[in-house]
């Protein structure tokens, strides 16, 4: 059973890896904690960035010769690999910490991580402390690793009723100024933000970051099959953010010629793009977690396809009665095969209410 | 400014008050709690039923000779008439209580209430402490006095997406059993429950109290604009709650030979019944306050109508992606003519999340 000040140092090295989401793909985020034999904090680190120190060198270095004798809190098993950065484990030892307790095992297998090579040079390893929390700060990663494709988020902001636009397709604003702004905050913590046809069509949208500082720009996907919204001129393709169109695999190359970064894929049997060669697409690319921003009809086919992880509803307290609702076709059609999630946080953001719920693995 | 322990003395009448929920009308929940001259509490009391002793009454009983020279908190301004029961102003000042604090005034009128009264026998009288909580939880009997007719709560369990069903019609359930147990509380602080033909004719429903001790039996009121609906045998006509059907005031006598209570009523020019007149009927009635139950087409009429005061949603952690949406045509036709509503609680029930949501007068 670990101790309070155990727990307190795990979360805040969990708190360290979340600052680094959206800018350390393909590599995870991970956090640490370095406490001096009596338990003081002498060193905190994270990973900031793909190709930068590892959360344990940053930590570390902070700790300097205090970290002798010392505990090691990591969100993720210590690397043993020498990359672009030498191995963490060998770091760790040659600190002469004593003891090392990590939250999330290295998913690649036991000889990956550096477990082994801690326990060699006598170091006290420990495994599992808060792993359900770390392992929720790295879902993106984990995903990747487990299925091979990014971890998928669907946002969308909806009415009490459920309607994303009244019947007249006006639709600004139902969320109130501070969910919006909450969104650039979920886009700086994506690898791509990905829209459909219809939003790009209707919307002409950025896509980039705005508001969020020090934020790494998501990578802007639209899913344009027939290449016809994406327009010379429209905003997503400005310079403000890296930017690729998907589009069907035989749309002919003057139809896309505006475009600098062209994807052609094949098409779905029931319309559009196929999901798993564009998430296939993407995790080639280096994406490990993708924010939906789309309309219902490209939700529906990424829930249809399994694809969506976790939804985030920016539900505002209004009524229309009328207009598209939130989610449209699913392939769903009875209630014993609805798609049940859990519901993991709900918070007030403005004036709306922000609910946050995943996907049961193996849903 | 109030101190602490008056707040808390009111909070307390206040939450005395919400027992009465259901079995006041036509008069107001009321809780009383006095305090001796030291500021101990000394006596409590609610109005627990119409005809019965005035919540100042239960508590004087309770206090005895110890209100002597204490303090009364109302949550209402003592009644000044004498009804069924002699004037509370009366007796406060016969106990010789040396203060009354109330919270919200009687909306009859400075002369309805008994403010003057206690002043006129030299007693401190202060109001409006906690006078929006206590405002709130009179809700019922304070929209009746006001606008002459209910207050309407509308109740509904949606998915994430706002779905009330699937595609094939299916429901059984979207809520949590929880949920479920939940609304059986509601349908208990209600004077009147009420559904349209359609919840009727697809779910046959009872729409009695289950499982809430001690529960006062809401009139259960079913909107057949063509009385097909309500069969011979269908169970709201059981003797479990008193029961009414609200028919088109043109419909054949034949039709509703079957039922007790028939309220003829004229048509809405868009459909169904004149919303205005069913709320009426409530009111001369003595039902202070409605649960609305019914489906997306009734609760559309009735936001349409300008006749709901307070949503109560169940949202389902569950995706559908297609079905009927919670709330049907409600007149709305863009976003800047939305129904815009302030959350006032939201808690998690089961594994399903309650929003409360209020109208904000004279939206």
């Amino acid at each position: 059973m670990a101790t309070a000040a155990e727990a307190d140092a795990m979360r805040r090295a969990i708190t360290l890896a979340a600052r680094g989401l959206g800018s350390t793909s393909p590599n995870p985020v991970v956090g640490c904690v370095i406490t001096d034999a009596s338990g003081h904090v002498v060193g905190e680190g994270f990973h900031q960035r793909a190709g930068g120190p590892h959360a344990e060198i940053h930590a570390l270095r902070a700790a300097g010769v205090l970290a002798r004798g010392g505990t090691a809190y990591v969100t993720l098993e210590p690397c043993n690999h020498t990359g672009r950065t030498g191995p963490c484990a060998q770091a760790l030892v040659e600190a002469g910490v004593a003891r090392v307790v990590y939250a999330v095992a290295d998913p690649n297998g036991e000889a990956a991580g550096g477990a082994d090579t801690l326990r060699a040079a006598g170091i006290e390893v420990e495994q599992g402390l808060l792993a359900e929390e770390a392992a929720a700060g790295n879902a993106g990663w984990l995903t990747s690793v487990r299925l091979g494709r990014p971890h998928v988020t669907w946002k969308y902001a909806a009415t009490l009723d459920g309607r994303v636009a009244a019947a007249d397709g006006t639709s600004r604003w139902i969320s109130s100024p501070e969910s919006r702004a909450d969104v650039h905050r979920l886009r700086a913590e994506a690898d791509a933000v990905v829209v459909g046809s219809g939003t790009a069509r209707a919307d002409d949208p950025h896509l980039a970051v705005r508001g969020v500082a020090g934020a790494t720009q998501p990578l802007r996907v639209v899913i344009d099959t027939e290449a016809v919204a994406v327009k010379p001129g429209a905003r997503v393709l400005d310079d403000a953010a890296p930017t690729a169109v998907a589009v069907a695999e035989d749309v002919l190359p003057d139809a896309t010629a505006h475009i600098a970064d062209v994807w052609r894929l094949p098409r779905a049997s029931g319309g559009g793009l196929d999901v798993a060669a564009l998430l296939a697409t993407l995790h080639t690319r280096g994406v490990r977690s993708v924010l939906l921003e789309g309309g219902p009809t490209l939700a529906g086919a990424f829930v249809a396809a399994g694809a969506v992880d976790r939804v985030i509803g920016y539900l505002a307290p209004v009524l229309l009665g009328a207009g598209p609702a939130a989610l449209a076709d699913a392939g769903i059609t009875t209630i014993t095969d609805a798609l049940r999630l859990d519901v993991t946080e709900t918070v007030r953001i403005g004036t709306d209410l922000r609910v946050t719920a995943t996907v049961p693995k193996g849903a």
